[in-house]
């Protein structure tokens, strides 16, 4: 197979694209569905600072690095989450990129006493990271966060809410969701690029990354998405991207009202201040249960 | 395991439903199941005449037996769709059903020179027969069409529609449509029963039916989504059931606009006079095409 930018020798396929590409038109396809993603959906605007949160792995790792060759200002952020070896791994690999590359990391760990995710089920883990993650971006003054969301993880959270009808989560399964009420901008940039695609990318641009998946997320339900989605995609390649990208352009609309109903009766938590339905926020309340 | 009902020995179990049932027990868990789907959705309306489209596969086997034990007045239809010794063995089944219970079978045939079916692919076999029990309940007065689609096949169905955000195809997927333009109501009253709640059913009431799926089916997109959902069903019974009745509460009424506005434009066919968005209907369409 040969490259189909330069008809060089092809070191990697890309079968939903029916494309083989050599290892420099390879990392310049990658910056262009990154470019194209950002420009399509308004992600950064200019003099954006950007802090992208990295957790050691190859989608966040990628991210990083292509922001950071796309021209962009931006630091990253590690959260030290406590999950035992699997962490301080992940933090040595963040480090390690940071140090290589005169790139800037800023760390955080959990708050001591609430470090419930090596015990928490990930959704636990999903909400913390979220507010920590918005935590130190309002601290260190960005104006974004980025993460490393790719289309094989937003296929699977879609179809795990499209199971369940989740519809106010349908409303909110956004690329990206404008800052306001003490949130800053959230952007997913590497929506366009498949897991297998990041490692990619990480493998052919040098970048060391922890391989293993984060240990309490084995046989989790959102794996079990993936697996049948993958399965779907090696019949017909090109389904993930159909499903993701046809919901937000032709359904996603749909379920907007019902997303934005439920964000109109925000009010600060009482606690840390952060836009929430209730009294105290989400978070808040798990670090209060598991200091308890 | 006990039968959920009369605490005799269970010889079957129903998964998503936590359950185990003797056999009158499981055969009267099928009826009650139909039951309940006639009158939730309005399906049959008093001194109505269904005709229900049997294929001798179990699924249609079991709902017209269900429906003949439910008291209603119903035919069975037979469609010699030509697809060599599978259709010969298929017929034989309905003719068995029909014979030993005395119960009325209608048969069509395909029109001559329009057998496409073996060659054509699996949508135009779905054409063919939508059009003709039609054709066949509107020329024998029938006020309803019933067909065996159970949960696993609306479920698979959901799942392409969903996968494609087949918008249009969403607002229309419902287990009753309406009648009206030349069209007889139309009702699928399977649809709380699974796969092998229904192959359970034709074994444990003692109806021989045909076994072999269609041999066209095989390696078809529709048998990938199901093997997909049953992955899905395997790790959390009730996914699929949950699936399909949770997009029927709250998100087919999202969709029902697009598929109306394809509804206003209909006219009727030059050829054969079914309502029809273009000049010629899209079975006469195919039976030309066949013929050249």
């Amino acid at each position: 197979m040969k490259c189909r930018r330069c008809r060089a020798p092809a070191v990697i396929d890309v079968r939903r694209h029916n494309a083989g590409f050599c290892r420099d038109c390879f990392l310049h396809h990658c910056r262009e569905q990154v470019r194209r993603t950002i420009d399509d959906f308004d992600m950064v605007h200019p003099g954006d600072r950007v802090l992208v949160a990295v957790s050691g792995g190859k989608d966040s790792l990628a991210l990083w690095d292509i922001l950071r060759d796309l021209g962009y200002d931006v630091d990253g952020l590690y959260l030290g989450l406590g999950i035992g070896e699997y962490s301080d791994e992940s933090g040595t690999y963040a480090r390690a990129y940071a140090d290589e590359r005169g790139a800037k990391l800023v760390e955080v760990d959990l708050p001591t006493g609430s470090r419930v995710a090596h015990r928490a089920p990930c959704s636990a883990c999903g909400l913390s990271k979220r507010h920590l993650f918005n935590q130190a971006a309002v601290d260190g003054g960005y104006d974004v966060v980025a993460t490393g969301h790719n289309l094989d993880d937003e296929a699977a959270v879609l179809f795990g809410n499209v199971l369940r009808w989740s519809t106010e989560y349908l409303g909110r399964q956004l690329p990206v969701l404008p800052a306001g009420n003490g949130f800053v901008r959230k952007v997913k940039p590497l929506v366009r690029l498949g897991e297998r695609e990041a490692a990619g990318y990480c493998v052919l641009a040098g970048i060391d990354y922890q391989v293993e998946e984060c240990p309490m997320a084995a046989g989790n339900r959102h794996l079990g998405y993936k697996e049948a989605l993958n399965a779907i995609e090696e019949q017909s390649p090109g389904s993930k991207h159909a499903f993701y990208f046809g919901f937000l352009e032709k359904a996603s609309p749909l379920f907007t009202p019902e997303a934005a109903s439920g964000q109109e009766q925000l009010q600060q938590c009482a606690q840390c201040g952060t836009p929430t339905p209730g009294e105290v926020c989400a978070f808040c309340r798990l670090v209060e249960r598991a200091r308890r």
